[in-house]
């Protein structure tokens, strides 16, 4: 494989770590597409002859149809999907073959490969997105009125909507794929025609590769076009952003399915039950898309370690880019689509949702916002009124509403009957009309403002 | 502290545990600006009346001074930024103090603060990097036309020329420039006034507040407003892309030193010596430099993992993003500032690296090529062809160009002494014309066109 | 500082990057002590006389007694620890100061100071783990017979009893243990005496050098002893791992005290409130225990990284090994002691956990037991039985031990009412006799084992 | 498979994330191993009966003889190992197979089964790193008295020999055999028995099953049993220690090789060459070595991830435990063996190198600590001295030992000509006796005491 320099075999340790073939083979798609834009430039421009180009173009389609029908002969012994691609087409017509890898390296094939894969992958994960997003944007509109308790420290904290909540999921993924919209752009670069890293001598024309093959234009440094990764990189980091918003919202599922919560029930397509155990209705997806954020993490870290400190332009440690990208898109695709069925499948226990966000003195802020509007109380004084409040009702063992006016004069004279009105959940969340907020209404607008930019 | 129903005092350990004003009193100019913003607001919309506004803002001018002059009294009594700044306009200005947290929360003032501060340092970055690329250019066009070995796996692989080297780093460090660009775009909105969680009930104006702080427009969600952090694990990516790029610099100037390659050197002003042994000329700013990698991928495993499944809306896990945040900014600002700085000091040593550049058979894809355009020979027949060429200059202990005619035309007899023109590594270098290849004209466009693209 | 050979100053940017005295000043008791061991092994050795000896440790104690009392002046311009303190010992001693760097370098000077350093904070996280467990003891005692329901996928699986529950983190905490004692008797070796890298050529005594500062022997090679810094890796893997189940009994507290599980309170000394909701009662230290996990995680990548693939023997690299193993034991130091503090104070209301133990059928397997044990039904097919009876009671709104035995019957005509003995969650609790089950007696044997072992 | 309770079908994205067949069939030896185990202690305690148990064993054996034959249906209906061994059974001995699963649950069945294979695994890590371990005292031997430069900041300081730097590796190997036998004793327990996590009625036997496994004793908490993973986080931390050890001589490795420095050669059994330029010799074994650290540290950040802040006892997170440790294993096999290779493989340029060890005024602490002990100078000043002589010899480029006497006399006149003899690397290293050090004698005392350690 080596010209004709080497004298002895690899040891058989070298071959196993050096053989990729397993898996690179998944870019036979990008590799041949590559292939025939090389090799129907390369005509173009008088380097081969369209006699060759025509034969080698065909031998490129039988090898397409042999992979497709599963008869395609992957062999260890060619180490990657190139040479493996190569050795056959030179099987099938003989010693043309030889003439494609004209004005090419393999550095800048499997560079172009793996930037047309990583390209490919991302167009999926931002429709994927939309998805995603279509669905959370459905159910808001479902819960836009649905009462909640609004959580801090996983303590219930102020009344909101469950409308509201999903909203804010649609906030993240909305930024997720705006981010993977930006990488794809930044990525769209043909690095075809770096060669092995210098470019090369032969007549060539990057452009018209890059008009091929959907890129917007021949990346700028022929050094930079073998041995960049950030396409690679950037993907990964977007990913593991939205693993975490994916692992939050999972959390929250596991939680809201436990039966102290109660809040949501996930049927039985998106549960599962105990070998041992036969009433458990486990919600099994809910925990692997919050394990995926662990793959896609390492994923990472993985790429990001490998790259660091390589010197320009190809070593071969950048075989090792691939294993990871694989992963981490297999986990993100499986998440992503887990958690749109989930929460299209989700139902809302609303009652018990409505009256959990009643309970547990939350509208407590809304008693001190009112000391504030109505008796201009500073709100730090306001607030020590309504802590006192607080306790005094949990002494009591009621709720803020159920205290007597005396009791709440007792503690500000000022108070009148009036301040019931603030003290309901249903108050609470109508009245937090500020932009964003979760008043109904203000719901309402941000998924009108998110169904005008989607369309 | 909260309110009025607590009765204990916090366990030592739990105050120990809980203290971040160690830690956020960096934050404090972000939040001084965003209560002003705040105060200023309040009063135009009458929920606050002006004279206590120039009450607060004069307090709040009074506090700029002291911590201007160190002051003052930063106490860990009171936990953070926020109620350290409260706590002494409360003894500044008295009661009038408690109005200024109308219609906030710490929730969306930790969020303002925090995103002000990223996005301060991430506009910092951009103009980092744009000296950066601008030390690149200068450097790549004084060394345009010098030669110098091209690598795979570290050894030699074909001539090319320090400058087509150095714009490879010109092309890393423009992604890395428009990843923060982006970035800086979407994390530009205004949290305040998300209050807690779930909006205000308080007619304030989040779009004045935006305007005023610089914002393009406030967030879209109360619960995503307080509870998101994108903005510092996007920045926290882009930096570990960014360090990765500067790692491998840095690993080729560590290299480069070396006696043995000679190719730069690094004047006094970036060499260190040895309190042993004096002959040492130490690159540490290169090899600190590629440790800022470390620093900076363990800052975004931290964020990551902190976020991780964590429900909403505010947790306090949350009070971890800063460490790391800061620890990775701080360690990007030195790491770009000392490259830059050794870009612009380093003096390549011309002579050696040109020899190098000529030496190892370093234009035997040159010969094979030749064969392919000259001969008609397939590629993979002129690589075997070649192969052995070089086997038998490594035996004779000469290099390429040094063959006899006879010798080669020993494995293949139509060479012609044409063959020795494309021999050397200034026709190898010369040859290369592909777009973005290493042919000075080829380098001379690309810098050219980075400098209009940043004009 | 280089001596003689150096003629232009240092950048400022390169002096900003390069200077480690805020951060390694931490190390002055270990660089001090290691000085002093230096010091009398070189006089016992005849290296020094024993009168430049006596001056040199004089020097020591004022250096020592001048940082205690905060009058030491550290500058910047000496760069770090070692060259501040030598700076200062000059000034103190004059020339003879100089006689102290003898058969030493600031590479096995800071691989010692730093290894000593790192002992001594696993020395404490061992102790602390200690105390850590006692609490955990203390309070599966109180515990043992208090039911609590068994969670799989956070839902109820079958009751088992809070002391249960509190042993596995006994055996988690004391699995760390054993990993920090392994790892100090693994670090404890003295690197001091490797010189720069190579060894020394004056007659120093290794092995009395690590007599007085307690390690067992001296490290076997000079090129390993300055360059390793596996204790460190090692500790902060250990970290990490005690990080994670910190983090598992973290996120059940943060669980349990929300009010719909309701299983344990914190008291006010544990419970932080809101600024803006007066109601809330916070688990802010479980949360931020929890959160711990990020940065811990963060440190081990962060040295990870900067070790990977650094060649032997120093490489300034090495420089930024402390600030993650800092920030980590500091971290790894208030989350023991915090969830310490935790397990101490929680109170368990035993009536409503008892009351979930016995809820959501989770007595299913007992029954499915019995039919096994009673009825010599194959297990699988008894589980099939038993998801019908469940079944049934869910769509009846009762409890398993509130099928009437006809329903049962119904199912499976060889039920006896029999069965019933073994619906209650305490029969359930009591009969998983198996070693390390659930049951009261189990629990206190393993109690019983533990205090056994650290006693 | 929930028994009888579910009634709809699982979506097909929930079936696509919740299968782990794939993956976990390569549990199926110690699936098998587990179920042996648990069969024949049921009969011996009486739970099922000795013909039952033979029945099962029997299949057990078919279930064998079929996997390894290839003829196994691995169906994903099953989802996973556990499920398909289970529903095989079924199928070839009938309703019998049902009362395996008396008295066990899938949760301690996995943990049993996991624990298992990273036991096997970790016991041929120990063996390979032996093997590594020999191979480079073997080479030390070799080259013993070989000198090379000792390298700080990858610049040469001070002469050492090639086998005192290779046995810099035997002791980091050590170090990493040492972790892997502590973490093998520390999870040599077992799980089975804990059944679904809160032990089982029936009167099992766990020590039974222990021994019979190779278990030192069974777990002593149920619900620690089945969610513990540390035995996987321990390894994967070693892992990534020890292939950060890999990565360093890998790194080396990777420059030795260039013909710059042209220390080592790797034979064509470890090398590989170019498809476009046919003169290379690419050390691709070393970087694929250097690469493995990435996958490994990723690993170990995926765990910890996918571990942090699960409540007990199983989620069903821990399903993604299994693909990072298979991985992390597999890159450590291949990255040890194929270090072994290497470093048995790889021909050291002894000339070279020794030319090497004696530029560059390595001798030049030699010359200080030459003043230090002949004339009493302190050694900050004889370091200031050597340093000037530093300067004056690359002045007139020459080596230290060109400087004529007067030359040294005019720096410190009481300079003899004694001081030539210290200033050759042979004298340099002989010189370095103290215990660890790199003259040949310590090197072989050291070679000598791995032997007997290792015998």
């Amino acid at each position: 494989m080596w010209g004709g320099r080497f004298t002895a075999r690899p040891d058989e340790i070298m071959q196993a770590i050096n053989v990729s073939i397993d898996v690179d083979k998944r870019l036979w798609q990008q590799d041949l597409a590559g292939s025939k834009a090389h090799c129907v430039m390369l005509a173009k421009q008088g380097i081969i002859s369209s006699e060759d180009s025509q034969i080698i173009l065909n031998g490129l389609e039988t090898i397409t149809a042999e992979i497709e029908a599963g008869t395609f002969p992957f062999r260890a012994e060619f180490e990657d999907i190139h040479m493996n691609v190569e050795a056959r087409l030179r099987e099938l017509i003989g010693a043309t073959a030889g003439r494609l890898h004209t004005a090419r390296s393999r550095n800048d094939q499997v560079a172009t490969d793996f930037r047309l894969w990583v390209r490919d992958q991302v167009d999926l994960t931002i429709q994927q997105l939309y998805d995603l997003q279509g669905a959370l944007l459905k159910r808001a509109e479902d819960y836009a009125d649905a009462l909640m308790p609004g959580f801090t420290h996983l303590q219930p904290a102020q009344p909101v909507t469950f409308g509201h909540h999903l909203m804010a999921y649609v906030e993240m993924i909305g930024r997720d794929r705006t981010r993977f919209i930006d990488a794809r752009a930044r990525m769209n670069e043909n690095p075809l025609g770096s060669a092995a890293l210098a470019g090369s001598p032969f007549p060539i024309d990057r452009h018209m590769t890059a008009q091929a093959l959907g890129f917007d234009r021949p990346t700028g440094n022929s050094l930079d076009g073998v041995s960049d990764r950030d396409f690679a990189l950037e993907s990964l980091s977007h990913a593991a952003i939205c693993a975490g918003h994916l692992s939050r919202l999972a959390e929250e599922i596991v939680i809201w399915t436990t039966p102290y919560f109660g809040f949501i029930r996930l049927s039985d397509a998106f549960s599962t039950g105990s070998s041992i155990m036969p009433q458990k209705r486990n919600p099994d997806a809910a925990e692997l898309v919050r394990a995926k954020t662990g793959r896609i993490n390492g994923a990472l870290i993985a790429l990001t370690t490998v790259m660091k400190g390589l010197p320009l332009a190809y070593s071969k440690d950048m075989q090792e880019d691939k294993p990871p990208v694989f992963e981490a898109f297999d986990a993100l695709d499986l998440a992503i689509r887990a958690m749109t069925g989930m929460v299209l499948d989700l139902q809302a226990n609303t009652e018990k949702m409505a009256a959990a966000a009643g309970a547990g003195f939350s509208t407590a802020t809304d008693l001190a916002d009112w000391l504030v509007r109505n008796l201009g109380i500073p709100f730090r004084d306001a607030h020590h009124i309504t802590g006192a409040a607080v306790k005094l009702a949990e002494a009591q063992g009621v709720d803020l509403a159920q205290l007597s006016l005396g009791d709440l004069q007792n503690l500000e004279a000022r108070i009148t009957d009036d301040v019931y009105k603030v003290l309901t959940p249903e108050a609470s969340c109508a009245s937090r009309q500020s932009y964003g907020g979760t008043a109904p209404d203000q719901v309402r607008i941000q998924i009108q403002r998110w169904k005008d930019q989607r369309s």
